[in-house]
């Protein structure tokens, strides 16, 4: 009975519907040597910790976990008390993409602000800051932020800055969802360090899964007061790999060479391509900023079904039809040709 | 800043310090085309799913998770509510090395028994089986075994069957922990559906990774009637891998061929030689019958420390300082020689 | 060292500021005689429950809880899996007066719709009900209203219904938190089983502490399916009362004569009274219906400080200042003169 | 529908079977006058947490909860991490008769060690102290002692001092399930706070319901940096009752006079009574040290039917079947002799 594998093809449902950069596997098997502790006690686990601080700073405390549900809640989780609160846009993975996992296993509540484009901005953020010491009321402690945001826009460090230096006038801690990191630090034109510790970011979730690894997020920590005994929570929360070195060979790949400016040039360059050309098409209009590997945009109903008959993608508003096509590593510019080649096409027949 | 890996070594301290096995990372890169759909939407996955039935039976429902806590704790969660509680042996891994998950994470109790062996006895399980719609007290609901147990010995098929018996008659569900499954089947020259759906086994965490897969674990439900609802649990619990077709892919490989039984027969072969050979030190005093990959003996505690040194390893108990060896996929008989040979030398030594 | 009980005094704060009307002390004495069985074992007990049926008809499982956050919380957990949410409105007690139980005890998500007069509409409802089968989404089981409203308004009789039809066309459950359900049926002019059961609600939440009791909510299921194993959920959520005795005597005074009605009676009669003096006053306004015991306005803020030196009240809206003023059974027509007088003279001294 | 209470009669099953104490009724009528703040902010509750101090010392903190359950699971929760347990005797309360409410809603693990007569001995308590660090293992944090114990014994200052001691060198807690405690007091002649503060307790669960209250236990912190925020985890755990004065003024009554110790007195020495007569009977055995307000013996078992008929009470032990009775505030020399006059009947029977 052996596998048959389906021809090779592209989508621009998910960065998570492309492989594993060839860089990363090759770093896989580069590992797959002997004998080596389990839970992170090896020396190629140090190694792929090691490396983040070249990026980030030595201040740093990594941990690396399987998913990116995981990564978000339990680094929540860990700064929080049950009875804290943490503030995020209603547009966010933490809202609406965990099935309930922050309420259930973080045990912890989500206080939403509308957005329009994904993202928090102070002023809505101060609306939720109430009730301060009211027994009643779930005490506002965190505010996490999505960068790039689920809706394809980036905040500028200036952006964030202005948050967490509110937040720690408030001891509030702010989190950053950065399943694609990278990608922000592409389009801004900056480095790792400039748009997280430097603005005093608290926790990072560093995305891998979605730029071009096989699985597995990082979380970086920028106090490690904050992260004194976090391994019991990651243990506890069933996110403690036991083939570390396995994971820790990834990151090591991704970040001590430019690979992961590559891929995120590469899945950036490609949504740019991908909305000029869209332009061209009348019937198309792109409802959100192009500043990630994403782009969003409303056309007409009648497309859909042909459309994903041979492209698989997601409807992101249910109410508006509003669809999202994203771009990977190995998204190339004939892909983006044949996609909109695609629309052309049912343009012509409808 | 290129990773410096250590050269190669082995050591007998647990199965999940060896790597991964050659076949299963060749099934990896395999599959390592173009884009598929995420969260198991794709052929490869379907594929891995597929394979368990040829040793299951097909009224089955199998899903991936990352790792063995996970396995076992939201398989179990998902059968339970949460004043409901599961009888375990103490020395479960369950009950003693999952930091407080099956509390924290499932919400269920645990029930333990005292084992000098490592298996549950009907006798012992019925003592527990107490005070039954007294809302005082959380309804025992589920039986945990492991097979083969936390200290390598290994439950006949008979015994299985008295116990799921017992339990169907009481409206109670039967779980296993099979975390290195593979190896009891083979100890009892038998096969995995004899060994667990035609005994009327519930559920099924079936071990990957402890069998020289780079991760993952599989839930098998036996009744497809639980696990309606489970992709929730599965998602909620932070156990959904979204580029699952890298996960399936090594199931495929482990089970469409003979791969697993080939790694279970060296598993238990080499624990076999070990412990043969252990019976050529007189000061050592193996403890557990080797019905599968490890063996645990008793030694002179001053061989200890400069034993450790060259082979990391655990200590069991720490009570009677009982130590655990594990064989692997890779253990080859070198390997077991060098290490009783190192033990040799310590004798003369002291 | 003997208590010093402060001088009589009213406020209009709550009605859980008001005492225990003394029908409900007298009935607490009648059954301090003897030994009882604990924990709801006793005819005391039996009895209280059995008067539910006089005023809800007979199928229906009654359970006494000590407080009003463990009625709304438990009952609906009992309800749910944790992958299931509960559309709510975002003025709810549930949402933002219980500090996260919902979510920590509980263990389930809310879902919030944004209301002008506390009435969850089926229109919103509606737009909430989205993206059933998809595991990354809590899945909409429930819709709890409040009845009346935290913010004074009722439903109709024709409003619950059309949500109850709307919610098991689609398996979903409805719960009323009715902290002051009383106050509803008199307003409405109803009885408690055409504003429950006949409408087909599931599960209701009935107050008794803000409604004269000494402590004490009923939780009252309408479809004994539904609490087949409630009790464990009681006892395990920590609120199965021990001496239930003196808990179900007190509903039995409530329900048995109609001093359910003339309570609510008074409550509404005076809060009635109180709008109806405020309209004089042109600087105060009423900001919503006066549909129950409470009446909503704002007012000059400089008058906040002075008033709330001689009657505790809570503002309502940290936004707006809009102010809560609620009458309770003890509530005199000279209590509400003697309030409005105060602001009277404050009006004059601005 | 007038309430039919049953004809006086008294058992032996719980001190939970008793009434109200009159003096504790009439504090609770006593309050009943005009208005309150809820949740606490009133004079009554003032009060009543300040009488604590009499007993316990200025550096306390008070906090009134519903029930036993509640003191227990969330006075353990605010100290605990999620990752951390808690060690207790197998046969205390807080593992056997909660429904699984330490796991499922404080979210702790229990550590169990097995005792004979209810009493952890620092010995037992050392075993339990492993693997420290391990990420693996669920830390020991707390050690939870039930003063007096469930099987009627009681620890001596001596022994909790040495287990504080013991405990605090190790950065541990100590608690004290103190549903009887009073009944401690009095069976050493000592006081409260010689037999609490003064030996480094760290949070006591002082009971009321037992002990003569209509219901209401009281948490005391005994270190009030341990209970900085603790009102917002009672909060959440469904615990604050909203008219306090009632609880508050209970409390008040209980320790401001002499009540709590002639309470204390009358049910210990009843059960000293009731020991001493059941020697008379040579078929029955008395089967713990009667140190409080219980009895524990085995007799024969023809002899349980007849007299649960006329007694209702508690076999402890489904395997000895081992019987527990106990006496009360309101138990009288003649109900004992009562009870055992019956016994002595069922003896000429057989």
């Amino acid at each position: 009975m052996s596998l048959d594998i389906p021809p090779y093809q592209k989508n621009f449902a998910s960065d998570n519907n492309s492989g594993v950069h060839p860089e990363i596997l090759k770093a896989i098997e580069s590992v797959n040597i002997g004998h080596a502790p389990a839970y992170g006690g090896d020396p190629v686990t140090e190694q792929g910790q090691e490396v983040f601080k070249k990026h980030f700073g030595n201040n740093i405390d990594v941990y690396f976990v399987f998913n990116g549900t995981a990564s978000n809640v339990i680094s929540l989780k860990s700064l929080l008390k049950s009875y804290e609160s943490v503030i995020c846009s209603d547009t966010s993975h933490l809202n609406i993409d965990e099935c309930g996992a922050p309420e259930a296993i973080g045990g912890f509540k989500l206080i939403t602000v509308s957005t329009r484009d994904g993202k928090l901005s102070l002023k809505e953020i101060e609306k939720k800051y109430i009730r301060l010491g009211d027994q009643h009321y779930s005490q506002p402690r965190a505010i996490s932020l999505t960068q790039p945001t689920e809706l394809g826009t980036v905040y500028t460090a200036g952006e964030i800055e202005s948050i967490t230096k509110w937040a720690h006038e408030r001891n509030m801690f702010v989190h950053i969802d950065g399943a694609r990191f990278a990608n922000a630090v592409y389009t801004l034109k900056t480095d790792f360090k400039k748009l997280s510790s430097d603005l005093g970011v608290d926790v990072l979730s560093l995305g891998g899964t979605k730029n071009g690894l096989l699985f597995g997020e990082a979380i970086v920590f920028f106090n490690s007061e904050l992260s004194e005994e976090f391994k019991f929570v990651r243990k506890q929360s069933m996110q403690l790999p036991s083939k570390m070195r396995f994971l820790a060979a990834q990151f090591h790949a991704y970040l001590s060479t430019d690979l992961w400016y590559r891929i995120a040039k590469n899945s950036c360059d490609r949504a740019q391509e991908l909305a000029q050309k869209l332009k061209e098409l009348p019937e198309v209009k792109i409802t959100q900023p192009v500043q990630s590997n994403g782009v969003f945009a409303e056309f007409p109903r009648t497309w859909i079904k042909p459309l994903k008959e041979k492209y698989f993608f997601y409807i992101w508003n249910e109410e508006t039809f509003e669809a999202r096509w994203m771009c990977s590593f190995d998204t190339l510019s004939e892909d983006v040709e044949a996609f909109v080649g695609e629309m052309k096409k049912l343009r012509v027949q409808s």
